[in-house]
């Protein structure tokens, strides 16, 4: 494939779901798989189906503090007319289930939250449903059959799944791990993801030219990384190179030795000193390079040795949309990662906003509630793909599908919320 | 306060909204202000409001590649009709804008995204509406002033807030900062909370005693570490305890000289062994003991020195609806950081729940697509506070607020998403 462009624009530019489908058609790598102590697991994909080893609880436990019972005992007891029972001995929690006071007919005994069933025991009357009398419980209110009771392989059954293959481990996870008295799980190593930034005029924040004429200062390197980290991948920091084939191809080398895929920022818009893709193209295979969506429709992706090279705009909001279009999806992909729940409101769009057809579009929006409470969606001015601005005044995106052709002042919309919904 | 609690169950009980205003409006501490560089900022709440120190751009500059042009000189061209101007340069992102070609009547300068306007032009006409044509550009479509031009100070004003006091740095904030050249800001240092468990029979999941029978293995305090940890805080283990109040009163003391606030498991329900809500009254206050919300009734809270005491069930999921409901917005509110949006979503029950009047109950479902794509909502059953499969089953809570009587099955309820959607 060609990757030649003109001033007239890109050729043969792709639709977001088509260029997605290629990449993760065409990447050819298997994340490792590493052994760790659970409490370091969290945040990571496992890399195979947990499963319980054993039943949780290991025994009939109460649920409740109270007093386990022969259910049939209570039969009608009210609280007018309560049934008298003796208490026969007291069991908590941890207590050894081989070596507990057994409950016969008429009798019961105090238990606690967790503690083991005794033998003889079918059922728990709750504390508030009874009264101490000396060496009696009066009970109030009748039980059923092991009310009150958690049974046996209640919580798990041995060999149920409690964490699947690909999922992330949640801290609910790290408890019931260790309720079951797992100490180790595999997991997916983080998966390493190299950022290269390309441009003459681009240097680095701490570069001590920044900020003179001449210059612009790279931010969309800084907010890659932190992208990276906050979605728990490893970004690796590859630097800013200039427009020069030989050292962009170098660093790309270097980046994919020790990373699992890579991300190049500019070098992929028309300008004359475009180089990247021209690199990948005698590195590996470009994949696509131009998107129907915006901003970021200078995007590109490639293969080399299977592994994916995202070749994402240098102007800071396209290389956002760029990195959830196609980045994030690949790598939780690469690993069977489900989508995270995106948080989206429905709100009143207080402008009319136009689509191109065919086109995704993804608007930065304000999103707040207007005297009435009513959520209101405010889009916001936009002229380039460079206005950071956008992004700290916004609170949520509003996603323009190819087929929609736009909103107008009024229409109700979905939106995916990106910060809280106070913000300013 | 007293804190005197019998078998017949807790005495004052609160509601979740008193319980959280009693914790909110008695905690005296100002947490720690550190000054870090951006690239380590990322989720830190910032101490103070962030300002743009400067205009960004610092120039009017093109949004787009294409052609600077004077718009008067553009007016009535068309595809049919193109107006010819005179090529006289060429301007590239980070140009010296003291140092670029004039445009003159019927003269054009090639332009790239993001580089200056040259002095002269007003606006830029996209590659997409122009042919070149040797010296000269020919230009298909009619340009307004400052059409595809982004103006100075468009982005960011010099003294626009970037960053609201309290909000946590996110990942486009630390491009926006470092498009402004800044470096370091002010942000709260990561609150330590410490985590200490108690009860006899609780051992740790290393401890060589775990699985025998008479011991309780702890999942409470890693799922509360884990929490801690992906909610941005900095956790602090403590160990398990048993139920001597010697022993708790030393290990809160020595976790609340290192940590911003603490968090105990067990000890609060109404067994015999219930000794942390003596120990805290006596080193400082117990605001209240015991909360009409379930599961987590036995959750309590005080304040030693003015730090926060969250006193919560041992069982892993009543630990849990404490944390959620306590702690983490306790947390929040220390540093002045709003909620998170809270991915939300509708959905029909598939069965009748009943509510207690008067509590809150925070009920684990489970969502997923029915045959015909809607949204159907299964609560799980639930007879424990320690069941953590319901958690691990559920990728959603169901609320019922104090004055819900319940649903009946088909009705459609709004749920919390707590994992992805496709979860079994």
């Amino acid at each position: 494939m060609s990757v030649k462009r003109t001033m007239e624009g890109f050729k043969m530019l792709v639709s977001v779901d088509e260029a997605l489908r290629s990449i993760l058609d065409n990447i050819n790598l298997t994340p490792d798989v590493i052994e760790v102590n659970i409490q370091d697991a969290l945040g990571l994909p496992v890399a195979e189906d947990v499963v319980a080893p054993l039943d949780v609880p290991p025994f009939d436990r109460s649920a409740v503090d109270g007093y386990a019972v022969r259910s049939s005992d209570t039969l009608g007891a009210t609280l007018l007319n309560p049934v008298r029972l003796r208490i026969v001995g007291e069991v908590q929690a941890g207590d050894d289930p081989s070596r507990l006071p057994r409950v016969g007919e008429g009798e019961a005994a105090t238990i606690y939250t967790g503690a083991p069933l005794p033998p003889g025991a079918d059922a728990v009357v709750m504390a508030e449903d009874a009264s101490r009398v000396g060496e009696y419980v009066e009970v109030k209110r009748q039980v059923t059959p092991y009310m009150n009771v958690s049974r046996k392989g209640e919580d798990f059954t041995k060999g149920k799944i409690v964490i699947r293959r690909g999922y992330k481990v949640q801290p609910w996870h790290v408890g019931a791990l260790a309720s079951l008295g797992i100490r180790k799980i595999k997991v997916f190593r983080r998966l390493k993801v190299a950022v290269l930034s390309t441009g003459s005029e681009v240097v680095e924040l701490d570069d001590p030219r920044a900020g003179t004429p001449g210059t612009i200062i790279n931010s969309t390197k800084p907010m890659l990384i932190s992208l990276l980290r906050q979605d728990g991948f490893e970004p690796i920091d590859m630097g800013t190179v200039p427009d020069d084939a030989d050292m962009i191809r170098s660093k790309i080398s270097e980046g994919l030795r020790v990373a699992d895929a890579i991300i190049t920022t500019g070098g992929t818009s028309l300008g004359a000193y475009d180089l990247v893709p021209d690199v990948v193209a005698r590195m590996g295979k470009v994949l696509f390079n131009g998107v129907r969506m915006r901003p970021g429709k200078p995007t590109g992706a490639g293969i080399i040795n299977g592994k994916p090279v995202f070749m994402l705009s240098g102007f800071p909001v396209a290389s956002l949309t760029g990195y959830i279009t196609f980045v994030r999806p690949t790598l939780r992909h690469m690993t069977g990662t489900p989508e995270d729940p995106v948080p989206i409101v429905k709100g009143k769009i207080t402008r009319r906003v136009a689509n191109v057809a065919g086109i995704r579009t993804y608007l930065r929006v304000r999103v707040y509630p207007n005297e009435r409470g009513e959520l209101m969606v405010e889009p916001l001015a936009i002229t380039a793909s460079g206005v950071l601005s956008t992004l700290t005044d916004a609170n949520a995106i509003l996603v323009l599908n190819e087929n929609v052709e736009g909103y107008d002042a009024g229409d109700e919309v979905e939106v995916m919320l990106i910060s809280p919904l106070e913000a300013y």
